[in-house]
């Protein structure tokens, strides 16, 4: 048995300036990167909003893909850009403009065929909206979502009632300890654990992420890529492979948890590769299969102790 | 068979501060958190020189450890002091004081019983004295060396002598990155390898270790901690647990150096829990193993994929 699974998040024509080149009104938003990476393991439903603008190629992308766009709504108006630059180590980002556009009137609308899913991802967009979105689902096993430094700032007593009512909470490093109040991170994560979801992971860019959950602590690698290109999307791209690999298995034991931390690890490997959503595209189920028995490799030991 | 390691470095006084508390003239010196770590796998031969006023419990301590003081010289004049102040995060540190002391004319003179010793540790000092050592030894199976940012800038052709003629360069990534003159890892571990060692462990402080050599990339965590009190030395202290694990096994093989790597994050992450060597010097064989299974833990997951 598969599980369903709902995401709710942004649509967007990106600008991104990186060491290795400028790409205009590209393909980006939370709900893209996602739905893409969880597209090579499931068929996920989208729920987003777009302009009049938006390029008909990248729906029919992400419908070829098998997204289930029921839930893309299409509005008159721009769809939703962000440009950004990158530091030449990529190791910062600037971002440079913000133009909401017809994400500043996005009420999410679940298609009825969505209510009953199973999984729920709640991008990073405002946090009454990702309320909104819990009110028009039945009965989940697993709600997830993402935040970001700008709802932490300004919208706390809203995410405080998410966080409240979701099981899992991806989240980056910074953020974490903006939310927590904690530099350490297991500190930082035992605060947010506090605050509602019982599993927390942490994202950390070139170090991994790590999961924290009532069985512990699990660390997932980061792949030590040569060649790095455009971090944008990265996280997002973890959390679709993470929750389409969790759909695809149909199960959310500690072992199926666990392997999904490291498929989301290889398809944010691979997102960083191109600009935009372009090493995602052309994947093949070769492709991913080979990145994951790097990642085996890249931790496994043999372990030699008499038990 | 097991093999027999000889550490060069240094043996100071340390004056620390950090959140948790200060601690004035403490035991400190890469050679004594390397050799201390290494003492929990084998008898590590140390080299180093100490002051009139170098305290004799510390002597004590280390021979109690079954270090071989043979090659511990003690002359006229003060130890070896450094004094430093973490940020209240840890994440950063500053040198408050550095004298050199009888260090300034430190000679590394290796015992004769030294000199046959399979595995060789060449701690962060003055590249001319690590050739010095070189020049002392035999016919060791594996050089190790370590160095830092003083001797990139200050030393590099005398630093580059020296890189040519060892195996394995232990060094932390902002010193990898400066040496190389690349930002990217995998890139500055590529360059560095060009350069003489085969093998490269770029330190990664709570982002782990990682192990670049011909058999491609491996990744150890560093253990996710609650409450970290000192990092000083735990740098040496993952190299002292790393070369005290071979020499132990008595063997270099690919799946020992990863199991060493293992330990040597083992004795790390030990370290950071308490000021100066405390935590090392009161830890029993079964702390170890506990924490070796938490490692195994950490990174375990059950890989389901049809071969």
């Amino acid at each position: 048995m598969t599980f369903q699974l709902v995401v709710v998040g942004s649509v967007a024509l990106d600008s991104v300036e990186a060491p290795a080149g400028r790409h205009d009104d590209v393909l980006g938003g939370s709900a893209s990167f996602f739905a893409t990476a969880a597209s090579y393991f499931t068929k996920p439903s989208l729920v987003a909003i777009v302009g009049a603008d938006f390029p008909e190629a990248h729906v029919q992308f992400l419908r070829a893909r098998g997204v289930d766009l029921a839930g893309l709504e299409r509005v008159d108006g721009k769809t939703f850009r962000w440009a950004g630059r990158y530091s030449s180590d990529l190791g910062s980002r600037t971002t440079l403009d913000t133009q909401l556009n017809v994400f500043a009137g996005f009420k999410p609308k679940l298609p009825e065929s969505y209510r009953d899913a199973e999984l729920v991802f709640l991008g990073n967009i405002e946090p009454t909206l990702q309320l909104d979105v819990l009110d028009q689902v039945r009965r989940p096993r697993l709600v997830a979502m993402d935040t970001m430094n700008f709802w932490i700032d300004g919208r706390l007593e809203a995410l405080r009632r998410v966080l409240a009512r979701v099981d899992l909470l991806v989240i980056n490093d910074e953020e974490a300890r903006q939310l927590a109040g904690k530099h350490n991170l297991p500190q930082a994560a035992r605060a947010i654990r506090a605050l509602g979801p019982k599993t927390v992971i942490v994202k950390r860019g070139d170090s991994g992420a790590l999961l924290f959950h009532e069985g512990g602590v699990f660390a997932a690698p980061a792949y030590p890529l040569e060649e790095v290109i455009d971090p944008t999307g990265a996280g997002d791209t973890f959390a679709g492979g993470f929750m389409g690999y969790l759909a695809q298995q149909g199960d959310l034991g500690a072992a199926t948890v666990k392997r999904a931390m490291i498929h989301g690890s290889v398809m944010a490997s691979f997102s960083v590769e191109a600009f935009s959503l372009d090493r995602l595209r052309a994947l093949t189920s070769d492709d991913i299969s080979a990145r994951y028995r790097a990642f085996c490799d890249l931790t496994h030991f043999e372990d030699l102790r008499i038990a």
